[in-house]
């Protein structure tokens, strides 16, 4: 991972779930110095069950980034295939991914989680590395605002906030000040570039901008960041919110949060003046792109978003200069 | 795999579980022309599971004979290690190791067995190759002599038959004639020698010989048989079976099978008149060798049963002629 190896500049992503995932993909075409700094609140599905059976990280979308940043070859897509498998039936196994199993044991055997993150890493022949924002398990609570009959509740736990049927007013994590993974607070130091989001906006993305330490370092970077907007709304979680509306959330979880750049795909801008405006008050350029996917109108063209880091990334950072 | 690239005689080993390990352990030190054929009737445990949760072969065998043939590096090492690794606690996955959820999901991913098998060998740089014994999971059934005021009663499931309380007379495959593994009839008919044991005399041992076809092709085979008896009789199973006792047992489960050799342990013949007489009403020359590991009393010690294996294929077999 020496910077002297490494071809293209160092890029940390931050995130979680699908939308790291697709920035991952993205990124790997265009640097080698690639780390993504995972959201570790996930208290659904196979991820749940094992935090429950081993009080673990949930490493669902530790494995999934660790996929995406597979070899690019037949033994790299053949094994993050196999770990993204999930047993089917309704078994106890059903429904657990290969990889949720694999990172699980490793954990039990090395103790260390980056360990184990860097063992699979090494199975993958992965362009880059993968790593938890926090070395703890955490659970998400939101204030949800359900509408003028009822008063603003609490909401407990990542999948219960990201189907709530009320409005999302803020997230917060339980613990509030877990420790960091000290390789991530390392890699934002080292970085040129940060990349936050896409991503379900209160359980995936504003999580890794709540850890305190992870937050510090993301604010004494001297790393451009690049914002990377949603190309749909989520039921429940941001229904009603328009493309500026996301980056006050991320104003009001962030206050001291400068951006450099905020990447919205062309159909999908709404207001574009006012959104604008909004990556403005950020600090931030708009850089609006075709970056949807032609056949999953959901996600991201991994090579359209590629196109727009390298135009992005070439404009130079301070870390270059 | 081809005979013009590896070095040794081409040797396929039957049996089942550590006992089938220990001979692979002492084989890879011998030639890199190795095939595990592995008995699948095991019903216990993790493999007990698996089998009631998907209906596979039962991995647990298997798995160890992989990992026994690891490549010698810290790479093989290593993840024969995470392979071996069993989950704790009393959840879900508890007991499960690593490596027989791997082949499930494999399996469930590839239709075929041996191509799961094939590519677990390649990720642990296997010296050698792992088949089962047949392509359907199986059960074994025993006829169990209860004492005098008993009958003869028949009990079911290598679990079972191995922990009986009763002296057993006879054990039988269910399905009789399951599909043999075509790659495991494709070894024996390509071996120069072929060895058997040692290991649980009837639930691992003699169940490789039950399966018509594979015995067809072990009668059929040009290869030189070599026989390595037990250390220790274990409780249940064999408590009360003299060395001789299993060569008749062997002989009347496999009744027109001849033996080269047949390997015993110096301190474990028993009267080894007896034993010499019960090997030669087979066709085999009886070899004795300390063969004991100093540090773990009751299984072989690699590095010695693999210069008996070196003696014993010094002398020649009909396919190298």
């Amino acid at each position: 991972m020496s910077s002297a190896l490494g071809g293209g500049p160092a890029v940390v992503a931050l995130g979680g779930g699908h939308g790291l995932a697709a920035t991952l993909s993205a990124l790997r075409r265009v640097t080698d110095r690639l780390t993504g700094i995972v959201t570790v609140a996930d208290n659904g599905g196979s991820s749940g069950r094992l935090r429950t059976e081993f009080g673990i990280l949930p490493p669902g979308d530790l494995r999934m980034a660790l996929a995406a940043l597979c070899g690019d070859d037949d033994w790299g897509w053949g094994w993050a295939a196999i770990l993204q498998h999930r047993f089917g039936g309704d078994g106890p196994l059903a429904g657990h991914p290969v990889g949720n199993l694999l990172l699980a044991a490793l954990w039990d055997m090395e103790g260390d989680q980056v360990t184990g993150l860097d063992m699979v890493a090494e199975l993958l022949r992965a362009r880059g590395r993968v790593l938890p924002m926090a070395n703890v398990p955490l659970d998400i609570e939101a204030d949800v605002d359900f509408g003028p009959t009822e008063s603003v509740r609490v909401v407990r736990g990542q999948t219960e906030v990201a189907t709530t049927s009320g409005r999302i007013l803020e997230v917060r994590l339980d613990p509030t000040d877990p420790a960091a993974c000290p390789q991530a607070l390392q890699a934002l130091e080292d970085a040129a570039w940060v990349t936050i989001g896409p991503g379900s906006w209160f359980t995936s993305v504003m999580p890794t901008l709540l850890v305190p330490e992870l937050r510090q370092a993301l604010l004494r970077t001297p790393a451009r960041r690049a914002l990377v907007l949603n190309l749909v709304n989520q039921p429940g979680e941001t229904e009603h919110l328009t493309p500026e509306q996301h980056l006050e959330v991320l104003a009001a979880h962030a206050p001291d949060l400068h951006l450099d750049v905020v990447v919205a795909d062309t159909q999908a801008t709404g207001d574009v003046r006012a959104l604008e405006r909004a990556a403005r008050s950020l600090g931030a350029e708009l850089v609006t792109a075709d970056v949807r996917s032609p056949t999953h109108p959901g996600q991201h063209d991994p090579a359209a978003l590629a196109d727009v880091f390298v135009r992005t990334f070439a404009t130079g950072s301070p870390a270059q200069a």
